[in-house]
């Protein structure tokens, strides 16, 4: 079969992509070909510099082009709350929400023995010292409601209880504009569990 | 909403491709960061390469990086055959099949009256001047079965009656591992109405 040698190497960039196979990435690479030349160049530009100036921030963990991130280094945030995720994507989430005004922790991980990921793989040291600082007043764990996530949870509730600061945890419960007929048993048993007055 | 810079750029470059939504791009672009530096570069360079260096054969149309393509300098291809096809991409699917030994002639496209796409929109004319070659025996006609690639095949097959050069139109019918029971009805008629003896 014959193609063009740059068509198939950039099939084959594309095919690394997760969730894309060799059909998506024909076709994306074909587009490729029809789209302008500064809209390419502008393309390949933020791949590199995604991937060259992105960075940790030595502070949360999430994602950044600054360190610490602009999150962190925000002043009119309030400090006194740390909410501990998983993932930076889901430091975009929560912020996507515009409701949370403290600050983040991003684990990059949680806890699997199954997976052989332990305490020490994840960014729980750090946090612990975050935890020095006297303002800290509570811990939001809103890792995923998974075992894993759950576990996680734990064990970080665990290791804070001896400094006295608050942790709760996210409510688990049916998503709005969910339909109770269709909710697994666990989620629907959390949401009776978690039942509040009207 | 707080993204760092440069990945909220590449989330915007994904999403200008097609079928990838915001979600489908963050996740990518994400994805791009856990990715080694030496791949992004070099699926970076494939972006700009595909776009720089690939143009179209001036002899059929397909997409080549070299002039004219390699179908059309292949010495051992049969020069008597030309298939009609719509697309760069029908070409690969063709050749993917490793049956044809012929060569082609892409049109960019397909006549479509309703989208204000006449024949001197598509790639005919120089199709007519290769038929010149007194090689040329058999066109066939290859473009998709739609009213569009219907109504194309049509005016070709009329355009080339003249010379005498053999037309011919791929077969219609059910596909091979299709279900009787699921074919549409115009698809089953095709099937019938093209019933061979055995």
């Amino acid at each position: 079969m014959y193609y063009p040698e740059p068509i198939s190497k950039l099939i084959d960039s594309f095919m690394k992509l997760p969730g894309i196979g060799p059909k998506t990435a024909a076709r994306l690479a074909f587009f490729v070909l029809t789209m302008k030349e500064d809209t390419v160049l502008s393309f390949a530009k933020a791949l590199v510099d995604a991937k060259r100036n992105l960075t940790y921030c030595s502070v949360c963990g999430h994602i950044t082009d600054v360190d610490p991130c602009q999150i962190c280094s925000d002043k009119t945030r309030d400090v006194s709350t740390i909410c501990v995720v998983q993932d930076p994507k889901d430091v975009i989430a929560m912020e996507k929400m515009r409701d949370y005004q403290g600050l983040y922790h991003v684990l990059h991980g949680a806890i699997s023995p199954m997976d052989g990921v332990g305490p020490e793989d994840i960014n729980v040291a750090s946090l612990i010292t975050r935890l020095q600082d006297e303002r800290v007043q509570e811990l939001i764990l809103a890792t995923n409601p998974t075992i894993e996530g759950e576990a996680t949870a734990m064990y970080i509730s665990r290791l804070v209880k001896p400094s006295g600061i608050r942790t709760t945890r996210i409510a688990h419960g049916l998503p709005v504009g969910g339909d109770l007929e269709y909710a697994d048993e666990v989620t629907l048993s959390k949401a009776l569990e978690g039942r509040r007055e009207l």
